[in-house]
């Protein structure tokens, strides 16, 4: 078995790699880290504590970071609705465990040390946060897979960022800039997984519970790209892709690079390759620049709904 | 053997990919356009020829572009020198042709078709201005190699461009823009095929005309890459390696996608993926990622030096 903490801002696509990653037969997800992101934490704790009782899992949920390391956090509501989840959720459970997600994170490492994939499909104030309260960290986990960034295209915050990485970029930065073994799900292959509206319908049809109740917040998110992304012929499943790549490595063609996010104004948020780094050791990220789309998707609609 | 015509700002890596493409037993070099980049026009067409003349080839060189679609060139001289060969090279015969450089393109590509193989180090001018004046060569012509731009890895020029792409950005849009088959030879893997001052003082040592003729310009270009490239342990044979994936095409990792050089000011001259024209079709470009950075050291020093 695959030992699994997901990080997560859920978020619509993260309710659906969290759907997918409780329906891995050969992944135990051992925890969940929730942070603010897409909507405030209180809600991305809310929802992935909803997703896990509409995928009948028990699974342990910690509540993280409430802003970025150095920067304020606003919310739109326009991708994700005001909650994180197109405003289709009723009540959940109160918190169960108030210990916070980053010593939550840190004894999960500790447990499980290189058998651990961390797959972090949010900002990643919660990582930087564990790596600067436990350093010894970075070289006991076995891998960590981060959605975020934009390598040879474009954001899809501003034309240099993607929206993980560009909310907290200074975290990003300690992240990537570690030595924690990195792969790197970012829009580069991200894009090329795409779900539809003919997917989100074959949802409602079936007498699914977790399709059918996923299949609100999912037709929000796509409408929201139909008319902030209109040149992709559906939403990305960034989210679960990153999952996917965990879960099945050789989904991706990689390339090893250091990455550096770049915290200038005039190009906040980018990810490109850090020539200061280059050559002076093995490099700590792969960066996904190819996907199997076809397998993913094939795989993703098998296991839900 | 491999039909090849180059195009060129010679230019000491220019230089040294036209010693080395002389030098490879299945490729025939059936000429040579050349235009300001590195220098003005009439030095790298000097340059070409005088290159040729030491590498014992007999050529036909042709004079093309003088300047930018739209916009205006000068010269730091910094990195290739005033005259573009590090002030290194004496006088040269008076030019032969008074072709234009379109003309002979237009002109090769007609007679050899699929089979031609364009290898482009300069500025696309000329290739941007054969496209405009004969627009059909866009689906005859066999390949394209360019080498210009950065998809992963920071510019030379500005942190988002590579010289060639932002010395006239708008003829680099037209031709990426085409239907042309490209493969793009970015600095994401130029700047792994790096050249050392050992590398030069085995050269100065040897008894080759060749790279006896060639030591004194790239000691030049190295010096100057300690200077402005600082992170970098040599300097880059960028147009070298264009001539090698021309010539051995699985020399590279490739991805395949649609190119946009970016026309805002903001970010002029980058090169990233169009996400306008994903999905409509096959893509133009293969983009090389990675690269067998040693097997091209050693087949390169083998035939030069």
């Amino acid at each position: 078995m695959q030992k699994m903490l997901m990080d997560v801002d859920t978020g619509i696509d993260d309710a659906l790699a969290i759907a997918y990653a409780t329906s891995l037969p050969h992944v135990e997800l051992v925890g969940i880290t929730t942070t603010y992101g897409m909507a405030p934490v209180e809600y991305s704790y809310r929802n992935t504590c909803k997703v896990l009782e509409y995928a009948g899992a028990d699974v342990p949920v910690r509540k993280g970071a409430e802003k970025p390391l150095q920067r304020s956090r606003t919310y739109s509501g326009r991708i994700h609705g005001t909650d994180g989840m197109g405003n289709t959720l009723g009540p959940v459970k109160d918190m169960v465990s108030t210990q916070p997600a980053v010593d939550f994170m840190i004894e999960q490492i500790y447990q499980y040390k290189s058998e651990l994939t961390i797959v972090a499909t949010a900002p990643l104030t919660n990582l930087a946060l564990a790596i600067a309260k436990a350093p010894e960290i970075v070289d006991m986990v076995g891998r960590v897979v981060i959605m975020g960034g934009a390598v040879m295209t474009p954001g899809n915050v501003t034309k240099f960022a993607e929206a993980n990485i560009i909310i907290d970029p200074e975290a990003a930065n300690i992240v990537f800039g570690s030595t924690l073994p990195i792969t790197m799900v970012g829009l580069d292959v991200t894009r090329k997984t795409l779900l539809t509206t003919r997917d989100v319908e074959r949802w409602k049809e079936k007498d699914d519970k977790l399709g059918k109740s996923l299949a609100p917040c999912t037709q929000f998110y796509l409408d929201a790209y139909k008319e902030l992304h209109p040149y992709l012929q559906g939403c990305a499943l960034h989210d679960p892709l990153a999952v996917g790549v965990a879960a099945y490595p050789d989904l991706v063609q990689t390339v090893p690079m250091f990455i550096r996010v770049d915290l200038e104004e005039d190009a906040l948020g980018r990810t490109t390759e850090d020539l200061y780094r280059e050559g002076s050791a093995q490099p700590n990220t792969k960066v996904c620049v190819q996907v199997d789309a076809d397998r993913f998707m094939k795989d993703f609609f098998h296991r839900i709904g």
